[in-house]
């Protein structure tokens, strides 16, 4: 039996349909520079170990010691570590997600552990010194069609010009992700990143209006560099009615250096992630949202090694009332863009699945999503609960389908996980009875639309 | 295999007792008119897709202009477009009910889709001008035995009386929904509506005390109509607690046009609800109370269509602490009435499950129910769930099972996809060891219990 | 096909593996009092619906008058009432765990009903007068190795020493509960309880400090009687930050009779909590927190029954951030004990799931703990989330596993419930590829684990 593909009837499905679709990555978090130089990689552990917070979880949680994990041990150390822990994974994604890269990015069978170790960290570090397992390398060899990376709006995009000019046959986009420009809760880093926002966009940052001015600038010039695809991070979904004035007077107080209160901080946000919202729709851009996450729980760790280390966790703020006041208002002005929403407590799910449908609008299938399963959930079960509640509260034949949101160049089996798992799904009901043999067609065809054709014809990449 | 019985133990307890019961729908929106009137059909779109916002939102969703769905295209143009959209809507309910109530209503097997389009409307349409396909045709094409409609407490419900006065075999009930008793955030329409519910009632509405002498005198003619039934829709359950001193004051500032601050809507709502209930109990009614949904999240569509037009969502509200406090209100006043409660939020589903438990006094069998899966769980998922969780939280031999809760006189294969569903659960379990096999006639009775018996005693109709 | 194992897999792991681990119970309610004194029943009345709210809740449900359930109806009646209730519990665990019960600890395959309730109660009545069916004897019968009861600051620990002297084979330890410590929002009987430990800790309680110092003269006393285990419940899970100066002018006040409001009772809780996780920790125990029920819902019940009589109830408040506020807190001083977490809301599953792995700190293997299903999760369906989700976002290997929780002598096949789904779950992933053949050895090493070795060594009871 192939791994996930339980019966004939799922495995003609993927090989004759999914397998085939080339991968669009349509938001992930490679670093554009390591694309711009072909970054060529030291050892597996800097493939694997350098930035994975979810291996880094496991491995505290295996009792490993920090300095194993984040520390100064050597590379052989650390994977040596990882490697004792993998047994220790099983039923947990890292464990098929570890397998599946060392089988599909090096060619090897051998499961991991304390005895494999050190044959495999030799022959993957071997690979690795070859040109094609350079970073542009290793995404040729994952059939990757187009990829967004994630990207302040101060960022020049200079790799990605680089990347454009090199005539990198892969498509690597910029995209939008203005978070900073709304965390007005400290305001010290606040008005720093303003300094940062006025010098590259040319605009002094002394109002609201010209906050926005400087973003408009930069969001021109993302669009000019290719972006169409925005994407925002919140941790509650923020909604407190906030005037103009109202905002007007917020920011003049967070920019003179003053501290805003919490219910202050929700206004003028709520007020400027409309104002994102409405330049997203004015570009015909396809903007998301990802919502919930309660960050940098652990102060200790953050304060040695900041944010992203494995210590963001699954938020329980509610969402839904917060949801519909935003993106009704948007609707009702005729500014609400083609939009993706991700939650990430799989109890809003839903809640977030009955939400997108409250705001279709007839003017093109799909155009509101609810994206695949996010972070925790994007694993076997966040997966199939994702498809299964858009099935049940939307339409799946619409769905513009999976994304690895990783920092990694080996993440992509993940789009294969997803595929194998979306065939024995469907695969399943057809043999059930719950889909009839006639649908077949449209069955084959509905794969290859998830797989690949409902984004391409979303993110007008055609 | 037949559909959604996989096993022959399964399809056993399906056709020699789930199959033969007869349906009690004792909660649905279907007119009284149009029974009375015995109404005619002038299509399969006025039939189909006439108020049913299910298919409203995925046509939206798939891209269909609002013209074809609730425009001035003509019915043959609507009809096309659902037709387009049914094969996207595979592994959504719809595509189920589409096909059962084709093959259910008008004896049609072929598959809904552009193709087979105009054929099936035909098809449909003639058979619609057949005497047996009038409103009360469908009913008695079904089996039904009872029906419960959702009236307001100024219906004069003078087509129930059509109905009686007509000897039609079926009992139509009317429902006591008090809703717009308790709407006092809109102090305009409160106050228009009372002066229609003084009219109705006979009484001048002008204290918190003559409101409920009003709402008393029409509950006692709902009574003399044969009611037995009341059903509350709120959208997060109130609990706020209020004296009648302050009740009293409430209602005085709202009936004299002033606007109710949140905090006073919801200290007023409490106090109007548990005088409801306290009715219901005086009456040995049973009541329902649908609680959860966040109602009208598209302004746009509101202000062009109204409600119930398929932009309600499902709320995320706490409410446990809220049923907590009014459930044991009324119980130790001795004056908690046989209830159903029925959440939106499937998040709630356990909250919901448990919640009932504390309140079941041992007077009768199953007093507080757990209500079927309701509106967005009123699909396979969601109605398994609701059966699992009743099963592990509570007493699923003693649920009085289900309902359509639709405005269609075609909804009623709704109860068999239910009882497939049931005969499957139970097989299997059966055919796991989960159950011994020397439960069988425990099981055979506790289907027929569940799909007409339980209901039958619970609401006293035997 | 032997119950729960539905492949030849799943019994071989189960027999060769699982059924051969002692039983280790490291929270449950069994009485201190009748270990020591070796009780002996006087009836299965007594054994099974003495003090079973689930039980309870269940007869309720099915329509029994309470005069049979907590009443004064005879053994026979009360049993003879449960006879006729357990029909109508299929699918409820309640009707595995009595059969279980009835062929583990009475050797009686006979399926309890109105029709076999004669004949068992007689023969388990019988049996009850043996020696070995005292509450020793039952506890031998099942393998127990460790017990750990749940004990209040106050408790003289009278009983446990009785035990350990009089060389009881089975390690009966005492773990500290102090509950009643920070049970300041009824000031009456909060002063009533510190006059209480004031006695027990010969100290005057007259400020926080004297508070904190009386329940370090207890949590010592408890160390020295072999307690290595704390358990704190509670309903919403406090966060409210509280200076020492508030701590100490909030106890004054409740000291000196005042009630606090709600504010301060949460401010007072969180600070209180937080200091008994700093002893927790100081001593090197493990802590556990059990969190979310909302609790004496029924008031009617509660005046004539008390607490814990089967009307507390899931509660729905929000988590995340209180946990982590406190557990970060105690990590960042180096003051984070072993912990293990348990909620009572499954909707908070993966918020609870994700928690933990935020404050893994390399110490040991799984530091921190996401429990076994609890209560109303104790079932199934709730036992195979709990392992679902743990392995989705952790590491399941590292799981100390399950729990009884029971105030029951009998209970103990619990364990053999969760043991067989396990190797049902374990050999299902084996079977489906999920797990690479190659890992048995790992698998058939983890399932003993998780039954026995995780929880050895997590508790030093080596």
């Amino acid at each position: 039996m192939e791994f996930l593909l339980n019966t004939p009837l799922a495995c003609k499905l993927y090989h004759e349909h999914a397998e085939k679709m080339p991968i669009i990555d349509y938001h992930c978090h490679l670093s554009p520079q390591m694309i711009a130089e072909d970054h060529r990689f030291r050892s597996i552990t800097e493939l694997w170990l350098g930035g994975d917070h979810y291996k880094w979880r496991a491995m505290r949680a295996n009792g490993i010691d920090e300095r194993y994990i984040t520390g100064d041990a050597s590379d052989w150390e650390k994977f040596q570590k990882w490697a004792e822990t993998v047994p220790f994974t099983l039923r947990n994604p890292l464990y098929h997600w570890t397998h599946m890269e060392l089988r599909t990015a090096f060619g090897i069978d051998t499961i991991l552990n304390a005895g494999t170790a050190r044959e495999i960290y030799d022959r993957c570090n071997n690979l690795l010194q070859r040109p094609e397992y350079s970073a542009r390398g290793l995404m040729r060899r994952y059939g990757v069609k187009v990829v967004c990376t994630t990207d302040d709006p101060i960022d020049s995009l200079e790799h990605h010009q680089k990347i454009r000019e090199d005539g990198f046959e892969i498509k690597v986009l910029p995209a939008w992700r203005p978070d900073k420009a709304m965390a007005v809760a400290d305001a010290k880093a606040y008005n720093a990143y303003l300094d940062l926002l006025a010098s590259a966009s040319d605009i002094s940052i002394d109002s609201y209006d010209s906050l926005m001015a400087a973003l408009q600038v930069r969001h021109d010039f993302f669009a000019s560099q290719g972006a169409t695809v925005a994407d925002h991070g919140v941790s509650e979904f923020p909604w407190e009615p906030c005037s103009k004035a109202d905002a007007d007077t917020l920011f003049a107080k967070v920019r003179s250096g003053c501290e805003l209160d919490s219910t202050e901080v929700k206004k003028l946000q709520t007020f400027i992630l409309l104002d994102l919202a409405r330049m997203n729709a004015r570009k015909g851009w396809v903007q998301q949202f990802h919502f919930g996450p309660l960050r940098n729980t652990n102060s200790r760790l953050y304060v040695q090694l900041g944010p992203d280390i494995g210590c963001d966790t699954i938020g329980d703020w509610r969402s839904a009332e917060a949801l519909a006041h935003f993106l009704d208002t948007l609707d009702n002005e005729g500014l609400l863009a083609k939009t993706i929403l991700y939650n990430i407590n799989p109890a809003e799910n839903d809640v977030t699945a009955a939400m997108i449908a409250n705001y279709q609008d007839g003017s093109v299938p799909g155009k509101m999503q609810w994206g695949a399963g996010w972070w925790f959930n994007d694993q076997l079960d966040g997966m199939k609960k994702q498809i299964d509640t858009l099935s049940l509260q939307g339409l799946l034949s619409r769905f513009v389908g999976m994304l690895t949101d990783s920092r990694s160049f080996v993440s992509y089996p993940r789009h294969d996980y997803f595929r194998r798992l979306l065939c024995r799904i469907l695969a399943h009901d057809i043999e059930e009875g719950l889909i009839p043999m006639e649908e077949m067609p449209r069955v084959e065809q509905m794969i290859e639309d998830i797989c690949y054709y409902n984004a391409l014809k979303y993110f007008n990449w055609e």
